[in-house]
């Protein structure tokens, strides 16, 4: 187990790049503050297609297309996608990628599936299975609502710690080498797999105090075994908390005598202005953090005004079903050592 | 990449064992004609439980817990859970499993997600990773046609296409290491990853048809990549086709002058007996080919009647909503070398 760390985590001693990566999101989230950094914003949200569901797989498909451009690769020189989708049988990547022909190992984390399916891919490279993968993930406001609440026709009323799912998807390629030009935008170093964590919470209109207690434990389990201290990053990020599930990370936190508040950010905190965009607690979806990784922190990353992050997406495990059979929302939380290279 | 071998297959350098497995099946299923070789028959398809969903869960809650004893191990012992189901947001797997306080890493490939959790979970091993990881998978009758189809309650007619989902789940433990009484069922060697392969088809009560292309292109490129004959196997095993999906593999596979027809066999059709049980074309569903791996194959690699097989689960990869918007069904199948220690 030369590459095992701890009870949950993974350090890799092999080297594992992000190559490139893409950004592609709907309008409202053009208009957010990170707006000008996405790679593509869309005029509306249907991006030509007919439903929001093919809506969602045209966002995927796209991402992966400029990802392979801006890398200058062909879908023939990757090896393996990882991808997935909150969507019933993860329908926005089945239609999404398969035109690329690519062999594609389909992952489920709810919100935490872009930290999981970049946790899958990096062990592929670091295995040695594999020179070149891609890991894309998704989210859409309107077929997340349709597929986990109300449809928007019934304009029911939004509580103010519900979240807003972000129309989006990010895509990234990942690699075992540097190429020619040298130019890589950071490396993956590290992993620690998230356990399902239920404190017995039922409300899929507060899906931060869901998911809080998860990033809870895997953070602090991270800490343990990497034997690290929050001063250690300069930034601990989580994917979807918004406000509300902040708070409770860091009460929850606080309790196991672990501060991480003043290097704390949160994807969906950032990508909306949530006071002038009226989206509540904040963003959420996979595209949430998908998006807010390859815009902006591997930005910050790249720039050198960081050099390393916990980046840390998370999700909410509930679907239509089991919240109408009364069953509670359980979260999970999938962490990743990423450092400027 | 000392494990790739060319476009989409594995060969592993290092051992993958399968430690020990279980199964555990509904009433018809123990019915069938390998009824007596499973480990766990229920006396109804609830299990105690109070929904389908909860009874699906209960189901992977068991064969992890059977599996576990039967290799005298505990959940602590476990680095990694590669889990997935049929059902919206893999709900089964949500609960099933969450008790064990195993790290988590979902998987999603519809039917062919047994296939695809051991060859997530071999990689970790071979990549070494970890040194035991469980894979289980699930699938129940009432849940899937729910999920899938209609209400029970409507007594819909099922055309003689239809494959039956069985009520079952499989879980299986890998470990890079032989134990000290030098027991392990079989041993992974090598992987080949599909791609989505999509002919247009759009009959959700004729899975067979829409996954055997797909069924034909892993095979294929698996002989290709291996550089093998399909008499180098004992037998080549597909998930859930049924005999309509059977039918429609070896014409497509005859094309490709590659004839399977003398070793092939099918989970779904050997599960049921079809005139007997009323189940059309098979059985299908990720439990199917988990359960047939667990009480049937392995039986058979053990016991030396089978040397290596090619174990290549099916999916159709369709959800309710992209079916009622008039989309296709695709395919993918992923397969695994398994052979006799």
């Amino acid at each position: 187990m030369k590459q095992r760390l701890g009870r949950s985590s993974i350090k890799y001693d092999r080297d594992v790049y992000i190559l490139n990566s893409a950004s592609i999101v709907g309008k409202k989230e053009g208009e957010g503050p990170l707006g000008l950094l996405f790679d593509l914003v869309g005029d509306d949200d249907m991006f030509g297609c007919n439903t929001w569901e093919e809506a969602e797989s045209s966002l995927q498909k796209d991402a992966v297309y400029l990802a392979l451009e801006k890398a200058a690769l062909k879908a023939d020189d990757i090896s393996i996608v990882f991808a997935g989708d909150l969507l019933g049988q993860s329908i926005a990547t089945s239609f999404g990628i398969s035109s690329y022909g690519i062999p594609l190992m389909g992952v489920y984390g709810a919100c935490s599936t872009c930290g999981e399916s970049l946790a899958a891919g990096s062990m592929s490279i670091a295995g040695e299975f594999a020179d070149k993968v891609l890991c894309v993930t998704s989210s859409h406001f309107a077929s997340a609502e349709k597929e986990f609440r109300f449809p928007l026709e019934y304009g029911n009323q939004r509580p103010l710690s519900a979240s807003w799912t972000v129309t989006g998807s990010g895509a990234f390629i990942l690699s075992g080498s540097i190429p020619a030009d040298g130019r890589v935008r950071a490396r993956i170093s590290g992993i620690t797999i998230g356990k399902v964590v239920d404190y017995g919470l039922k409300d899929s209109m507060n899906m931060g105090a869901c998911m809080a207690p998860a990033a809870a434990s895997t953070i602090e389990q991270h800490l343990i075994d990497f034997d690290s201290q929050p001063e250690d990053y300069d930034k601990i990020i989580t994917g979807d908390l918004g406000s509300v599930g902040q708070t409770a990370l860091f009460d929850l936190l606080k309790k196991k005598g672990i501060d991480i508040s003043e290097r704390h950010m949160d994807c969906g905190i950032e990508i909306f202005d949530a006071n002038e965009q009226d989206t509540h607690s904040g963003g959420s979806g996979c595209g949430c953090s998908a998006v807010t990784l390859s815009a902006y922190i591997l930005k910050q990353l790249e720039e050198g005004n960081w050099k390393k992050v916990l980046f840390a997406p998370t999700g909410a495990l509930l679907s239509k079903t089991s919240f109408n059979e009364g069953m509670s929302v359980p979260g999970i939380c999938h962490a990743l050592v990423i450092e400027s290279v």
